[in-house]
């Protein structure tokens, strides 16, 4: 098959090709449960970029340059292609998106529905993944796509989606009517978890961003205030709050100073919800615990979660703006999002 | 002041008059925490009925007719006309919703937020309510409604209103977007109910009811799915929830066979929610087993509760159709009530 | 294999012999999960019995005698004998106790953590069970035992234990210092439950049985108060809880008038748990909803909940009293439960 | 009446005498809630050593010395010497122990049941505290004593046991049987927070110090496993946990590099839930996401809470060990506390 292949890190992201077009094996099917999926759509995520950098080689290829060659792509949608032996509920030439993390589905957590906290592997990241015309996965990781919903146009769900549909959806569960939340940083997460607060609870929704494209977006989302942060939304936050910052926030940035600014928009009792990272969290134990505030950690969701999501989407109440690129062009994505030159997600078709 | 006074019930409901136009004395400022309140709108509702037919004497003069005269009313809102030397945070013409149970805010009921599970007395129905022009209350029955607010157009919210908050808040907190929920009778409290699903939860809402005119009603309040209740509701509803019922059934009728049909709606693992009342609930131990679901009982709201629904209220998420009367009209309201005439809430005005 | 098999129902329970004494094909692995135990212990549960009566025919053999012959027996422990060329993390000769119910692990129950809602099969009431020497199952349904425990001694944990946890532990979750549980029935689900109860919370608990052999189980197993049910029960409890009730009864009877009872016992605000079956519960919806209460339905646990259950095993803080029986009595075991000469639970061994 | 009174700051904590006995007056009822309470016991805590020291005074007296003189003792227990003319529930003589914070019961933190969140005083810290014959509260402070309980065995109860409580219990509620908990300091605080969780849930529980007096209480308050603080706690509460550390540590200490080792002993999914404080919690953003792990605040208990917390005293599941002085030994007693000669906590009796 055709694959783009990257054979070597770019600590300065300086190359002018990062990835090759290549023609590598098919992957096969070797276990019952095993899925080949013809991709659809793959998703390129600013974690690609910090993977042709080196930043993960110390997790994922923590014994040099064993990792490489790699096909990048963790976020993926498209059809079955082939099913192993012992798979049920699924056939041939079904659409589906396809969860990130491949586990076996015994373990402690699994059992428990937090997929993603088992033991597994993550295609894209340490294994093959959809920057190809086909991904090797699991019948576990597979959940059918509605007819009104195209694999090409849900394909960053899967990653990027899921990890904002579960942070949003833990605030959401705990916030009421006459409660605040704040997201901070509206762009391709951000934008997705304020459309699914808009969807799933009635507080006041408060958007906080640099960019005045992103506040509009967050606006069209169901923001029902949107703040420039120009260095006075702290103050602008509890103007909006009588005085006291909102319940949760939600922090989809992490670096910049926004982890001190996130914490002190929380109201006494409220929580902060990080997703976004770079940046040290740092604060003193007593002002924790004189205002009983909380730090949640954020990761992707769970398979069920992805299903939620995608019955969201197939009822229209979340949206994802994407850019579509040919396989081959790869690179371009790859460029264009580093230079910021993407609005939404950048996808990649085979 | 003037007051429409109840002095003997009437279990056939069947005379031209139940409440008389009195003079009567002015409610006074005993406590340091008691509040007298200006009425700017008195709700009416069906329990007022059951009052004149002599449904609550067991309840609420079971020793004879100690209870009358009394004057109805127990869905309250207007302006403060005179406050206890010890209240804070009011003042003289502030306009208010009154919560319909009046506490001491010292037992273990009220001090976990409780306050309707507390001891004390519930005015309109074992002392005298708001069909007059004044009401005795207490300062820790108030909430303070926002300038969008008139006391006439939100009464009925204090008791109808938050009774169907409470029950679809506990419903919309388990509820995830996949999943769906029913409303079984979208008349005063469902078409509330529906409303505020619709704000606090992303799940599928199915609403159920004899009455076309219900049905488009809950429409407009945010319900997806509309079935006529002609017999097969129980099919209908399994026709959209893959066979298996809904994860939450709200039940605002209670009566004529509804309990039986509402839990055969019920999907295994879900919960059944009773608010309209009537009939006898009846199920074989073995079935609620198998199928592990829940029969949850639902009171009127907290005091919270009444700040959170005028959250809703303030922000447009929940509207309330009301239809006004003079409060010398109240036998006229009664009537009305009594036969069908009214569409959504009566409320009096004096 | 030797097997002991159901071949005829006898509804009135009166033939000497229910089960015969056979041999029969050994199970196979036909499946990459499959796993074959060599049965240590096979609990005998009195829903054995209602198999034998045809109790369960219009559930697990709608269309006639199907079923038939049939190998019961749903409550196994032993060694793993065999498994399947996918099965990872455990091998020949581990000890494990057997989840009931077989499940595929990928439709949305399942990766929920909700095991036992999912599609499957249930071996000693739709195939095959562990009243012989081999059982078949599946890798997902097996955990591993501690060094500290035999399979013949934990069998039953497998089911009347699981179910007995699952609803202590829903209960225990929302239980405080200051309130107070009831059990109705310190059998053999009831006295395990107990010892959940006073393991996971610190409630009063307050116990309620015929016997007085079972209350003194339950006062060795934790319990703080004991009542004998002459008839007194529900004012006994009432007088131990301030007036008003409990803020948790757990039903393990459920039939003799124990549903009334238990919703008599239990506080505003309070939830009835309903866990043995027979009766009708009845009760009219206005009882329900001026006192807010909740009757909770409660099924065998998750494979999760077994773990939870094995880790309380394993440090002495819930204990089973067991009659062993050799397998080729297992009429004879049969016989003494429908007599009622068993205390504790009958365990099978092969 | 007798009071110790705190006239000057002494931030090196040099001095001979901090406080000094004088006669003062009385202090009155002057609302319908008020309540004077004769004090059979004030607990002396470190925060009175940081008042003191005058660490108190940008939080408590921003404007200079306008706070002292003080009567310090913010932990209180004795008997209702007078009450106010609208005091329900209480009578004169009644044994009580006192809510620290005096809110009015009306805000929205305190409808909701989180008294410690409200607007109000915190009589010890901000106005005249228990270090004296009789103390000035109000009826929505008291709790009563059961007969079982004196003042002056259980007056550290109401803040420092009240927050140890409030931690433990929050941790309680999420525990499973096949999960663990730390405990880092089993001092004053942690000694109470060991016994509440051995009470509320049958987690493994796991204590961390650095003395072996604090350790050997803690084995008797019902932990399992003891770990000596010398510098391998981490790898040594690892070892103990599968490796991966404790799904709850729960930091009573929270200096000299705890929160940094709590953090590294919390496991993926887990939650580090602080309590003393000191220092700074400093962690990479990427960190918490990557393990999805929280960070909990915590405050001291509830009024509910407090009544939770005498039902597990009264039936002797926690036990709080106490070293009494007579009032006017009231520098002793700090002096005692301030060079570490106290075990438990200690109390002044007038």
């Amino acid at each position: 098959m055709k694959a783009q292949v990257l054979r070597t890190y770019d600590p300065a992201l300086t190359a002018p090709h990062w990835v090759h077009d290549e023609t590598v094996a098919d992957p096969k099917i070797i276990k019952s449960q095993d899925v080949v999926v013809r991709i659809g759509g793959a998703g390129v995520c600013r974690t690609d970029l910090h993977i042709i950098e080196g930043i993960w080689r110390p997790h994922m290829d923590p014994n040099g340059n064993a990792l490489l060659p790699l096909i990048m792509g963790h976020e993926n949608a498209g059809w079955i292609e082939e099913i192993g032996p012992e798979v049920e509920g699924f056939k041939i030439g079904d659409p589906v998106i396809v969860h990130p993390k491949i586990t076996g589905g015994t373990c402690l957590a699994c059992r428990r529905g937090h997929d993603m906290h088992g033991d597994g592997t993550f295609p894209g990241l340490d294994s093959n993944g959809g920057y190809a015309e086909y991904l090797a996965t699991s019948a576990r990781n597979l959940v059918a796509l509605p007819k009104t919903l195209a694999p090409k146009d849900v394909a960053p769900y899967s990653d990027a989606g899921l990890t904002a549909y579960r942070a949003a959806k833990k605030a959401a569960q705990t916030l009421l009517p006459d409660q605040s939340v704040v997201v901070i940083g509206a762009g391709g997460l951000g934008h997705i978890g304020v459309q699914v607060l808009r969807a799933m609870c009635a507080a006041t929704i408060i958007v906080v961003d640099k960019s005045d494209i992103s506040l509009e977006l967050a606006g069209h989302g169901g923001a029902d205030h949107l703040i420039k942060a120009d260095g006075g939304e702290v103050e602008a936050v509890k103007a909006l709050t009588g005085g006291k910052g909102a319940e949760a926030v939600l922090d989809f940035v992490g670096e910049r100073g926004t982890t001190k600014k996130g914490l002190d928009m929380t109201r006494p009792m409220g929580s902060y919800y990080i997703v976004g990272y770079g940046e040290d969290i740092q604060i003193p134990t007593v002002d924790l615990i004189i205002t009983e505030r909380n730090i949640i950690g954020n990761l992707v969701g769970t398979w069920a979660e992805l299903n939620e999501l995608m019955a969201l989407a197939d009822r229209g109440l979340v949206e994802l703006a994407t850019k579509h690129y040919a396989l081959k062009d790869a690179n371009l994505a790859l460029q264009d999002l580093h230079h910021g030159k993407i609005k939404g997600r950048a996808v990649l078709i085979p």
